[in-house]
């Protein structure tokens, strides 16, 4: 495959660390139901997975933000269960409800019947991504994206969403031997599936922990974070010559900056409880020497807020950050804007539209000052 | 008012920072629906809020988890939202169901209505407090607590429990000047609950800031943190010459023990996410220095595992902690065990029995061995 050049490389350099003119921005979930235009194709694909599984209705709403927005990347519009779904737990979304599995693995027997799904099964993500890479035309990049192994794992153990997290810290504390079994085949899986998108045309990839950060310290680490480092042990990390940048985003995970720092990625998301600042004293490194990119961290319920309340907020993230480096022959700290969490069902675009003006246009500014 | 001496002291010593023989430690939620007996109790009382506003019922749950288990501590069986109830918002409990308030706090006209309620309101509270005080009859210490004033913000705005807290945020981030109102007004209203619950017989105070860990780093101190501390500067630290320690516990509040050192409280409670070694290093203090009592963190789901595992996360989070200080002549490091969060409502009873032997055990190894 060949695609056309990229024009916008903004966010491929911050991940890389590389000095930028502008602090390059996305959201979590942009492509989602804020936006009218994302509601009239989901209803026309009938269910979410309608939508996830149709190659053009999935590349149709993965571009509708970069239609309202100047935004610096793409995600690929997809859902992190895919991967257990074809595993044949039997992946449903109700109307408005969350993920559901017909099957849930809490025992032994469970386990036993649980394999690296066979990639062909999720071809229809694949397609996605190369269609999505085509249609953008080297506008901005687009970043691939899995869930951990733990997150996965807590949907497959408690069989959906859940506000506890019992059945799976159950089979964590009564069976370790058996979640770690779980998680073993979930990093391959992840790695695998990671790594077929890059094939196809995905040019960053995203590992979403959203739920490592319910685990008890010692037990992130053991369950979570031991194998994200299996999944990136084994991804490819250049593609037709060029890098492949990963993230690591692991919500409520701020408290392990300091030992998520050796995981062989290039970017760490943060949420908004974490003082950037901090963070980029933390793992953001020098310039010249090794250090993780920051993504994040503005809390998604500020875009609730007026345009101007969302600017000052937008200002008060990139100040906490403090000025990227800017020297282009060297590396250093970088800062890429993201919301802490994925962007609300209930945000006016509007702030959307006020929040990436203030960002870009600040950004700038700082730069200036610099 | 006059009651029997105090029996058990440990827990209000190892408060104090003060040397004990063994850990102490209580449950968040000891008297609560795991128990078949308060089940039982509740089922007489028709209702959540019938129990709590009954004083002999509140005294009979309130004392059940110490008929069964050697705890260290009871604490007054209440409800948070007690405070804005009395304030006029009608608080009810649906069977199943989380709290609900008939009306919610959400602009100007509702913030102009809320003031600092009547304590009489609150009497049936007081009465409670005095009730156990005089039935405990010196066995344990009793600790009073209310919500922090953002966390009973939390469900005054929301008008209920919320899993993104849209309009509390909506309302924090767009009219911060009505959020700092609401914020003084609960403050005042919780250092006086807590004052009153003091006079009535409370050993100890606790403040519950369940949502702290929910705001964004910066909003966390100016909105939650500095009202906790509107609340602790305006405590009694004395009655009848002993000392009333006070207790701050933020679920989610890890990244900012440093700052919540600087609270003037004496304990800090902290979830399972917290490492107590690194958190023991920050702000437990040194023999003879000063420094805060730390509280904590078992992840409650443990508890659904075996005895024997049970016993080893117990020992894992006590020798986290490490050592206590021993010298009775001074104070230093201390450790209170207990949960990171509230029991669960199906945790097995016996497990419960296999932690308390654990920790009391454990601890009292411990200190030989040190």
């Amino acid at each position: 495959m060949s695609f056309a050049p990229l024009q916008n490389d903004t966010f491929l350099r911050a991940c890389l660390r590389q000095a930028t003119d502008h602090t390059p921005m996305w959201l979590m979930r942009q492509a989602g139901r804020y936006l009218p235009e994302y509601c009239a194709t989901r209803a026309k694909a009938g269910s979410f997975m309608g939508l996830a599984t149709n190659v053009d209705y999935a590349t149709e709403v993965t571009l509708q933000p970069l239609e309202r927005y100047p935004l610096d990347a793409a995600i690929l519009f997809s859902d992190i269960l895919t991967v257990p779904d074809a595993m044949g737990l039997g992946l449903t979304f109700a109307a408005g409800e969350g993920p559901k599995f017909a099957k849930n693995v809490r025992d032994e027997a469970a386990v036993d019947a649980l394999a690296v799904p066979d990639m062909a099964k999720l071809r229809y993500v694949f397609d996605a991504v190369t269609s999505i890479r085509k249609a953008l035309n080297g506008r901005v990049p687009l970043i691939g994206f899995s869930g951990s192994p733990w997150t996965l794992a807590c949907y497959m153990v408690e069989g959906g969403g859940s506000d506890d997290y019992r059945a799976v810290k159950t089979l964590m504390y009564s069976r370790p031997d058996l979640m770690h079994r779980i998680l073993a085949i979930n990093a391959d899986a992840v790695a695998q599936y990671l790594n077929t998108q890059i094939d196809a045309g995905a040019q960053a990839v995203m590992v979403f922990d959203s739920w490592g950060g319910v685990l008890a310290d010692g037990n992130f680490q053991a369950f979570s974070m031991a194998y994200t480092r299996r999944v990136l042990d084994q991804l490819k990390t250049e593609k037709d010559g060029q890098r492949i940048p990963s993230i690591v985003f692991t919500k409520g995970g701020g408290l392990w900056l300091n030992e998520m720092n050796t995981l062989p990625c290039d970017v760490l998301g943060v949420d908004w409880t974490v003082n950037l600042a901090r963070a980029r004293s933390l793992v953001g490194g020098d310039v010249g020497g090794p250090g993780k990119a920051l993504q994040g961290n503005l809390d998604p319920n500020v875009l609730f807020a007026s345009a101007a309340q969302i600017e000052a907020e937008a200002t008060r993230v990139l100040d906490s950050f403090g000025i990227p480096h800017t020297d282009r022959s060297t590396t250093g700290p970088t800062h890429i804007f993201n919301l802490g969490h994925g962007i609300s069902q209930y945000t006016p675009p509007d702030s959307v539209s006020a929040l990436v003006a203030a960002v870009h246009s600040h950004s700038r500014r700082m730069r200036a000052q610099g």
